[in-house]
């Protein structure tokens, strides 16, 4: 691991930076190739899948969201500069926040946070622990997602699989299914049935003052066999530790996962086969698409467990710090009542982010992509 | 994450080197903190705890597994110097793996390994990607235990919690003992009406040729508030990381964890309350001790989802890639029938190095323990 | 050495980014200790002495370059988050550099550069390979010697020591008088005698068209024994790969360095003396207060050689590179004749970003600066 | 940086381990490509160059300094893993060294190392600051340099330019004479004249108890155009990193260095022409080869100041540090008058060693060398 703590990736690596009540949210990627066409069209459509406001269930909180590209690209490409995009905060209520410097908010990183900066860190807004950071981590997914796509024609897509316990069925629906509908519903499931009763359970718990965790699954399609650097930056190890920068994720497995240790290793291990192509596959895909922690050719699917969200209008209980003495806590403020829907785009671009690293690094795609 | 492949860890950080059947398995340790007492028996007990050959549930291979300290101790303590550890290697077979150069083993990084290295890689044994690797992990979690012991006062400790679908009871064990028996029994599972059933498991499908999976679970006790170092350093990401790194594990959960996803916000959230001796807890512990990536100041927990062992007796499907055609596989060799009760120990390492480096980090750990 | 291209430093880190004729250049710091109070104007007054068109000496390029700080610091006072900091560039005049593509300016980055980036690189003022990129390394380091200021009391302070052969005397000077005289003239040169004639070479040189090289120490007080992390990290490894960053710098020593070669070992040992006061120093410093790679205590002395500017209006030969014919090239544009004055600060600023961060790796500072 | 402390490089790195007077010093390698035949006889070969007691001019101290290649070599080649070597220490004689703990030699590490490490650091025979150290960047170095060779077909020799104010005259030596000569002699001084007085000097000085310092330059021909990573891996820095860490070092310049200070822009500035054969070139090459960090296809050529050995015979003052009064200190031990001479290898190497990193990380040098 690296030594900084806002920088992730090694040869494709970015730096986040900013809060969620400051000046602005950004992001500076470090080894972008150059000669990949890039445009803010690119960075913000990835945005606004992200973008708050949008639907009944997520948070009314109001934000502009439009990139500003500051360096790195020239005439339309990246120059294989250092490229810093940001887009600036406006719709901030920060007073609402103030409250909880002394009665932290069960569920979030009020209390260590305070402990660990000494009350110093940026509490307006959870500061940069609020899910609005990862709107830059959207800001450098679009730059990789568009590298991956461009040299090693990948796909890259993920969903909801499970909201508040409702589990979809994808068994009926092709690949290229769930990538047309993905993002067709306010959910972010490709299940439609299944979406709508999500929603349903949205609403009701939203009106209830509750929350709702859920599963989302991801998806990457054309890897070649080799991706993933053993032993310390396997597969699993960096996207992993990508995907755990998310906040409200709690949980990651890739595969057959927590399900795959009850199996035999004779039902688990996935057999070779070899199509008329002459391509060898294996004719199940229970290692998620990895060995070793290397890609093994077959799709990678991993999916990883969201909380649900912490910010809840029920009362609940905490201590007020400056008295010391147990208090009830009402969070008001506009929140998702889950994050999973918003979560999508940022499982794409965090998994983007990891095998555009991996792939440089791996020499997979090269420094300069030559026209 | 670093560039480096084969080091983890950043200001306690480890290298592995060495390869299943070659010369030796070792490590150096880079950033251990001068004037910590360490001795080979300290590094040998622990290693103890993973070799192989001791019990009906293992491999059968013996191995020695001597560990011996190259460098930087001194008068029975470090001195901040790099730390080089190695075990050589003796009872090896090598003949049993050429067959499967040509003839991948399912569930195995035969067939990724070659084609990533072009056939370069030493396949022997597994090569790098053999369990066996994990010896030297051992050792580097021998010294970082000791670390922590000694500057935080912390528990560090896993076991088994389900193997084969078997799930232990351990609502009426207390932590202390937990402790005690964890290493009493052969599958390390401090239940020990349900080890004894995971045992006669292990024992009956070793008959059959066949393998289990399992679930270890780890935590710490004593952790102080704050040890993380979002947004990319999280704690939870770091520990992910590198228990990625142990072979065979495709999931990790934290808390709740997956089963957390399906709460309501308000049963998930951890309301603080005071002790009397004015410390600030929480009434329950859904968040495994960790929010915002931080160290809450309760018990850090966590669960590792081992795969079942991918070598097995049975024959199974592959391709032979010399001639193109599919072919029949017996893995012949001296296997275990589950690696979960092995694994226990390397989990326990490498949290340890996970904790030790964060530490240091932090400013939680000095780089001179001064007497 | 990390694989980062544009960040430097691991426990107090800065990234790069931003081009000559983009939009802005910035910096991102991370690592900065929560607590430090910051504002505008500790940036500004740092950036001010490396500021085009100040004087005659000097690029009559206008800039405002006026530092806006855009993350990291709430209520006056740094929160341990990322400090991004960025100035907007105004007064470019891109057209001038349209024929270096195809006709590459002797000693400057164009052709290298071309060929590397496949002509993909920003070449606009000669993009990130312009000297205004050091404008975030200002930035960076009046951060980081508020820092050191703060913790360490250091006193860090670089002056003009000979230019274009004409070598300044100092031995008259107290520390106290070079500290304050050092930014008093526009060469930045303590021994006012010789800055005039330095002053007067300039404006005579820069008449026939032709530039200036020179020689800048940099002095630091205060150093505590054992700052620097050997084998890799020593101190002058790390403040060496620093300096060089700054264009134009070819070479660089410490203490008595290359003159140093030429003397015996009885000669160029420092020997140890005890103060009054019981502090142990050494008699003489031709060490320049480093042995081993660690400060010994005295003070921190290097110097580093920037070679003559090369952008002159002299006609230059070179190679128009689309017809692959001999040509003759002029720089016109506004350039310095000499970059020394101006890369005073620069020095500074990495100086003083380097010894933060060794400081805190160290744990020599601390990461949360307690009120 | 990387914040590791004993590890240098990104994509081909390296860690040091071992004391001067334990049992062992060695190196693992991590990242060097697959698929280059590298034996026992290529690293030995390097080594002996290093090795001590080999002449008039070097210590007495014999060591066998036998390489043993633990890991990362199979069928004669290597396969991606990392590369673990060592040599065992024997002739050490640590009694010499226990007087210095209280009475630090003058020129040493021994004062500010025990400061740094409260006196815990292993001191005998000077430890992890002993010039032995550097057998292991040589054993890095060998790997490195046969895989430039054999990749690149890089030509990299260093030699003794000055020693004790003696400067070698090589201007009618070819290239080819230089690689030729350089290790003919015991100084490594290619100019055999010179040699031989500095051969005289040596044993002079070294009769008087007295030491020497000289200048090592090093030349690397064939590398491609545009090697290096800016802005902050720049070959500059990456070199001046690397060669600072070896002991004794205290400057270093590229190209026409300090002395091109004193040029005009005009004089520094290396015009480009194009040879018949189209390729192009600069007619002076006071950049060394070097601009923007790049490498311009042109000789590269630094030179390292190496002061004069510490150890010396003559009497010195230090203080006695169990009583704080002053003292007389006589170093016995077997040491070199001179390190200038066993330093040529070691430059080599580290040379080597940097030129593979970046020549991996800018994707010069692919992962796996195919047959």
């Amino acid at each position: 691991m690296s030594s900084l703590l806002n920088t992730i990736g090694s040869s494709f690596a970015f730096t986040s930076f900013g809060e969620s009540h400051g000046r602005c949210v950004g992001v500076v990627i470090d080894g972008c190739p150059a000669g990949l066409e890039i445009s803010d069209i690119d960075v913000q459509t990835k945005l606004n899948l992200r973008k708050p406001g949008q639907s009944i269930v997520t948070t009314q909180r109001a934000e502009e969201d439009k990139v500003e590209i500051l360096s790195g690209v020239f005439n339309g490409k990246t120059t294989g500069a250092p490229i810093c995009m940001l887009i600036w905060n406006s719709d901030v209520r920060s007073s609402d926040y103030e409250k909880f410097v002394n009665n932290p908010r069960p569920g979030h990183a009020d209390y260590p946070a305070s402990v660990k900066y000494s009350g110093l860190n940026d509490y307006r807004g959870g500061g940069r622990f609020s899910g609005r950071i990862t709107a830059g981590f959207v800001m450098a997914g679009a730059v990789a997602e568009k590298l991956l796509v461009t040299t090693l024609s990948l796909k890259i897509f993920a969903y909801t699989i499970e909201l508040g316990g409702l589990r979809a069925d994808l068994s009926k629906l092709s690949y290229e299914d769930i990538i047309r509908v993905r993002y067709s519903n306010e959910v972010r499931c490709p299940d439609g049935v299944v979406a709508n009763q999500m929603k349903d359970l949205i609403v009701e718990e939203r009106g209830k003052g509750d929350s709702l965790g859920g599963v989302v699954e991801c998806t990457v399609l054309g890897l070649p066999v080799g991706i993933g650097e053993p032993v310390f930056s396997s597969l699993e190890s960096e996207i992993s530790k990508a995907i755990f920068s998310i906040p409200a994720v709690k949980g990651i497995e890739f595969g057959s996962g927590f399900a795959g240790t009850r199996l035999r290793g004779s039902e688990n291990n996935d057999p070779y086969v070899r199509l008329d192509n002459g391509r060898i596959v294996t004719r199940t895909n229970n290692s998620g698409g990895i060995l070793g922690g290397l890609s093994t050719g077959m799709s990678l699917v991993f999916r990883a467990a969201f909380k649900p969200a912490s910010s809840i209008a029920k009362p609940q209980d905490t201590i007020d710090l400056s008295t010391g003495k147990e208090s009830k806590l009402v969070v008001p403020g506009r929140h998702d009542p889950t994050v999973v829907p918003r979560a999508v785009p940022v499982i794409e671009a965090m998994t983007s982010c990891v095998l555009a690293d991996l792939g440089i690094r791996g020499g997979y795609i090269s420094r300069v992509l030559k026209t």
